[in-house]
Formats: structure tokens, sequence, C-alpha cells
């Protein structure tokens, strides 16, 4: 986490769900709208700002997927890897906005393409975690999905309690 | 918003929905959960930490409530206020946690009994800034319905861009 007064260099925000399905392509004159679907996990909305480096990216995941987040069955708090819980990868730009007046300006927001870049790494990463995680290895049916970068995000969430969690690196 | 480097005395965040419904009562053994439901406008999960104040209320509220954050039909930002939006507001006690090692502590959160008090009265001005703003005035059918302070914030959220944002104060 971001000690108080250093500028972070990414910022997450997270949620539990049952079920989160998201928008990954709008509909088009020929084509119907595409979606991603996970049922129980967590979503994760993440945005970079200028500063963010790919040397960040391992920690950061194993700092996302290990924290105990998730009410399990039996009540305990456990991480999303143990749970077993998927995961929807959000890109969220607007989570880098600072009100100046009535308006949100983005200034410390990361170029497109590197965070198209760091994007690219986060959710790679995640996946390898996933992958190799506990609920994984002992055969649950987890994955990782997530929002094409750029687009707009449309979502539908159902939740027995986000339990929203903000997360700065 | 709080300045870099102070501890925020209340974090915000916020997201756009096209329509929102939380569970404000669990099913009993003889009754079924109550729901509230708003169609367009904003979420809004706030947490309070230790050393928020009454005398921060109308501020926070009036900032929250005018702040540009919703797409209008046309396409132009508008505050909530001008949408016309609805507001579902979701008490957020995790949104204080902070991570150490695998878990999350919530020792800067505010005690129950004053969290009650400042959520009520953050309830009753958003009530009173909707009511009193331009679209309730012209005749819009807008409402601020909100979750039980304590309870598991059962939600369903559908959004065309949950546009999520961060706020400190």
């Amino acid at each position: 986490m971001a000690e108080k007064g250093d500028a972070p260099a990414a910022r997450v925000v997270l949620q539990q769900c049952l079920q989160a399905r998201l928008q990954v392509k709008p509909a088009g004159d020929q084509s119907e709208a595409q979606f991603v679907q996970i049922d129980r996990g967590m979503v994760i909305y993440i945005c970079f700002f200028k500063g963010a480096t790919d040397d960040m990216m391992p920690k950061m995941v194993s700092a996302l997927l290990n924290l105990r987040l998730c009410e399990s069955d039996s009540g305990k708090l456990v991480s999303v890897l143990e749970l077993p819980g998927s995961l929807l990868i959000v890109p969220q730009a607007t989570l880098g906005g600072k009100a100046k007046g009535r308006a949100m300006q983005y200034h410390n927001n990361i170029s497109k393409e590197d965070g198209l870049r760091l994007y690219g790494a986060f959710v790679s990463l995640c996946e390898e975690e996933l992958r190799a995680g506990p609920s994984a290895q002992s055969g649950a049916e987890v994955t990782v999905k997530h929002g094409t970068y750029g687009n707009r995000q449309v979502l539908k969430l159902d939740t027995n309690g986000p339990y929203t969690h903000l997360m700065e690196f």
C-alpha cells in the first residue's frame, strides 16, 4: 500500500460478487454486443497513474489476490485464490480523477499506450496466479475475465455484499 | 478533497447506474427480504473515519451532488442533480480498510454510534439537496434510497459504465 503522502502509482477498487457480467465489445451494425461473465469471485477496478512500472505488477497482483477479503461458505475470510473465486478485471481510468471545482481532472493518469501495456501485464499475471493457486490446482472452475482497455465498461454486478475495498500501490 | 498527507475523515466511492437495488432488511423466519431500488443515477458508497464531524456533512454532500460525473443523454457531463438522477447511498465500512500483511484492518474507522449518526445526517442532507435541485424542482421523478447502517449490503447494479470515482474529505 502506498504510504501516506506518496502519490500512488496505481489505484484499485475491489468488490466481491456472486456474478458479474461485462461488455467486451459493443454491438455493431451487423454484430451483437459481446460479454464475459464470472460467478463467485472478485471484481478488480484498476487505474494506473504516471510513474507506474512493469516492475510493480507482480507484487501488486500477489497482494490483491492473497488479501483475505472474501467470505467463505463457513464465514471465514479467505483470499480469492482460496475461496475458490474468479476474477473480473475492469479498466477504470476514472479512478484517477481529482476534483477541481465541479469538474474531474485526470492529469495524473498514465498515457494510453503505457496503460494498455501495464493492463495487459496485470491481466496476464492474474491469470498465472489464479492458475497456480490452490483452487485451480484442486480442480475448482475459476477463471479470469477482463474488460477491453479504453472501452465503455457496461457492467452488471450481483453481490451478497460488495465489501468495497480501496488499495493503492 | 483531502490534501495529500492528511488522513481523510471520510472516503466515498461513486458509481453511475442505470438501475441499482439494495436489500434493506434480510429475510426473517416469517418475513421476506426488503429492497429499495433506484433507476438512473449514482451509487454512493460511504465510510467515515475517526475525526469525521457533523460540520463536514453539508460541504461533502454539496461537493458530491454537484460534481459533473454523469453522462447526460446528449453525452455532456452533468451533476447527478442536473441529470436528472437518483441516489442510492450504501454504508460501506470496508472502504476504511488498510492492508496489514494479508489481512485488512479497520482501526481508523469511526465508532458505530458516531458512524450511524453521521450516516443519518448525510442521508438527510442528500434528500434535502436532491429535493431542492433542478431536476426535482422541474418535476423529474428522482429519489434518495439508502441501505441500513451495519447490515450486509446485498446489491444488484446495472450500469452503462460505472465511471468509478474516489473522493476523500
